[in-house]
């Protein structure tokens, strides 16, 4: 068995908790011995009393550490485990491999998805972002992930750097143009669920076609007339100005085209 | 039996054609007579040659005149129709319904989706957004849509206008930001299907949250480190022109709240 123990009780460690849980019922060989969390109360509903510890120093015997906590503690944390040389990684897109301490054998275990509290997710289908110092403790993350998801990949720090920016776009930048959507229907009175099933279908799409198949609309267009009466129509001055931004560029790009 | 005529072949045209005969089939009291197409070919793999006209003159007798062609297209065809009183709708979701000849009574029947050719839709789920001048109008309207559909609403020009402006944040732009995302995996030799399943997760949560709920990331968190680092990242001058737009508009947005 490879023993694997999770540092971290946020978002992203209970989903991960849950997925090596899951992958143990199912006959994996990966053993999840522990978890570590400041306050015992925010896994005790995952996790049997004696397999969670408050103190690092109690910290088990194990093959892999995975540091599952916010970008900006993981240095600190990662500089006070009680032990040298053994594997720790941490889950985060933004931060380098090197902001983990020098006392252990370095690693990248980073699952691309949006988590949400106490909405499932299905692990198989995450990607999940590796990156090691050397072949021996890529082989052993490679195993562990394989063990939770259908999709692993080998990603060096440049790579998730570029993954971690384009995750922004795709997924927070989406977002807020749902907001927009929605702070425009609530001004005209009309209800945003009508938006949903395009919203559904936008992404959908994108499972089939390339993002330039996909594009339509005034501004792949050039339907000036629609852009402006659009332009006249938005009263919110950001709901204007990234309007202008984002129709020039699609613009731009059927120019480059 | 209601009587319905379609006008027009192209992609809407083909996707309506589909779902009344798929209503017929399944016993609906609306029956689809005649489409006319300029060009006979371009829906002669949807219909039986009789059911096909590219004359406007011959035109059959109907309780409902759909028309279905591109928004500048619409005046012109609607003021060539060889009757008058009768019901003409367009399916547009930015051209106003005194665009249609006033010499029918006028309507719209606006199915809110993107239509793709060759990708079959459950056009039960998507909204189609009615108008009309009369109530008698509406009610005949509501009945066809409802054959069809199980989400239709009564959506007055500026509502329509307003979810057509909306459509267009969550659609072309949001499609244009997974372009974006697609160059810069592009251009850092990654593989842009890693996103994808943040991508359908991105649109999944808005189906149970809020998009204030759903919104996460740097811009949200204030993370002025980590956006400084994407700004440094991003090499192509849309990008960064887009990433600071949408930054900032999620930073207000964040001190409204």
């Amino acid at each position: 068995m490879v023993k694997v123990v999770i540092i971290g009780s946020g978002n992203v460690a209970q989903h991960l908790i849950a997925a090596f849980q899951n992958a143990q019922i199912q006959g994996s060989e990966i053993e999840l011995v522990q978890v570590y969390s400041r306050q015992t109360a925010s896994v005790s509903h995952l996790l049997d009393l004696e397999q969670i510890t408050n103190d690092l120093d109690t910290l088990a015997e194990a093959d892999l550490y995975i540091i599952s906590v916010s970008d900006d503690a993981i240095a600190s944390i990662s500089s006070q485990l009680p032990f040298k040389n053994r594997l720790v990684v941490h889950t985060s897109g933004s931060v380098s491999l090197n902001a983990l301490d020098e006392d252990n054998r370095k690693g990248v275990f980073y699952p691309l998805q949006t988590f949400t509290k106490n909405k499932p997710v299905d692990f198989k289908t995450i990607p999940i972002c590796l990156e090691s110092e050397n072949a021996t403790d890529f082989q052993l993350l490679d195993k562990v992930a394989k063990s939770i998801s259908e999709k692993v990949f080998a990603i060096n720090s440049d790579q998730r750097k570029a993954l971690h920016v384009a995750a922004v776009f795709v997924n927070n930048f989406t977002n807020h143009l749902y907001q927009i959507a929605q702070e425009i229907c609530q001004e005209h009175q009309v209800p945003f669920e009508i938006l949903k099933p395009l919203i559904a279908e936008t992404a959908n799409k994108i499972m089939v076609l390339s993002p330039e198949e996909a594009q339509t609309g005034p501004a792949k267009r050039n339907d000036t007339e629609t852009i402006a009466a659009h332009e006249a129509f938005l009263s919110q001055a950001n709901h204007l100005d990234i309007y202008k931004t984002l129709t020039q560029s699609i613009q731009e790009n059927g120019k480059k085209l």
